[in-house]
């Protein structure tokens, strides 16, 4: 299970919090650290200095050009996010993530990314609205700022707790009928009927990209909290393919009608 | 509770240690710190830096020469400790620590002492058979040495979240931007959009009532999942509607075409 989850920083700006990232990920048995658009080198004497013995990590760590290059294979997207944004999304609790994993787990192809912001700005909108959830850290609201390796080292914790769990408990068989057992869509396959779903949209003339009145950040709250299966992915790309064929029809020059 | 708590730091090495546990102290609302016998300067700039504006923990922290000097007033002692020494404790996790806490604040002079010790080598057996209890954080067997400051992370956070379930036991008002608290949509008005898909997906022709092939089952589990607003779901009759209007203008003979 802790094999499967991945930690993603986006555009961190201080090499020892990468370190103490990584060494946090470590102890608690974490190994997966992908990295998106550092602001600062990765391997750095401080940032070695703060893994403490975990530089392998940092080593063997992928950087990426995007969010969704660093998610693309994953099933469940994570975003931590320190407040409520004007458009409320799915929110859990560390130890509501933790609880989720082995349902999360059970489909051998599922693999989890938790996403971590920037040390000064966090995660923006456009980040958060790819999550399929947030996840809170409750904080002081006086003080709600914490430093990035506290934070990885809280949701990693309560990820470990959960693994601790199950190891004492006697493994279980699959259910077979439960749909969350199901090939649940990967990022990338999301992001493709996202793209699909806005050209169609802009076709039939429901959406006007110059005043998009967060028409797309709802559907994608909609659709993500569906945690959408592959299959039914398929049959919605199928309806927009129908739709945008509907609507090219209805565009054709009399003359061409058949 | 959370402010009859204190965390002791005994013979801290690293200045930014003492800055990361004050940080990570004030996150969680935690504001007793005491010092016994620190190897370093305590208000150093790394230190100052490290809190990231918790400082003012560090200023009002007392430095004491002894362990005995520094839980003198506590009611419970609990020492961290990464491994069982020869002579075995009352072991506890991190999570037990937390659900403790209430029965432990009854008493209105109760006061909770949590020992953290060096960096390079931990509590001494003296120090250790002075506590009621220990605790440990499980960590990966390969690689158990935490940072002070996430250890102190760690439990600090489970203080929290006990903290947290207590405030939440008094009867609460709905919370206003829970996503879920949003109306949902009511069961006329689903069955009012799933009659509405049918029609369009058969007007797009994607749909064919005689052969269904379990389509609308499969689409309404799907939506059905995601528990849909009622302002989400105009939005779906909206782009319905565009669909329709579409398809019309597609079947429209040519010399009516606009």
């Amino acid at each position: 299970m802790l094999e499967r989850i991945r930690i993603v920083l986006i555009g961190t700006s201080h090499p020892g919090n990468i370190g103490g990232v990584a060494r946090a990920m470590h102890n608690m048995g974490l190994a997966d650290l992908a990295l998106v658009a550092p602001r600062c080198e990765v391997i750095t004497q401080d940032s070695i200095s703060r893994a403490s013995g975990a530089d392998h990590l940092l080593h063997r760590s992928l950087s990426h050009p995007t969010l969704e290059a660093a998610v693309n294979d994953c099933t469940l997207v994570v975003g931590a996010s320190a407040r409520s944004r004007t458009l409320p999304w799915p929110m859990i609790s560390p130890r509501e993530l933790g609880q989720r994993l082995p349902e999360e787990c059970r489909d051998p192809q599922a693999r989890i990314a938790l996403v971590f912001g920037r040390e000064d700005s966090g995660l923006t909108n456009a980040e958060l609205q790819r999550c399929h959830a947030h996840v809170h850290i409750p904080t002081n609201a006086d003080f709600s700022s914490l430093n990035l390796a506290a934070a990885v080292q809280v949701l990693a914790y309560e990820c470990r707790m959960t693994w601790l769990e199950q190891l004492e408990n006697a493994p279980q068989p699959q259910k077979a009928d439960d749909p969350v057992a199901q090939a649940l869509a990967t990022h990338a396959e999301l992001e493709h009927f996202f793209a699909h779903l806005e050209r169609t949209l802009i076709a039939i003339e429901f959406h006007d990209p110059a005043q998009p009145r967060q028409l797309m950040a709802r559907l994608r709250r909609l659709y993500l909290r569906a945690r959408p299966e592959r299959m039914e992915l398929n049959i919605l790309r199928g309806i927009l393919s129908a739709t945008e064929k509907t609507a090219k029809s209805a565009e054709m020059p009399p003359s061409e009608h058949p």
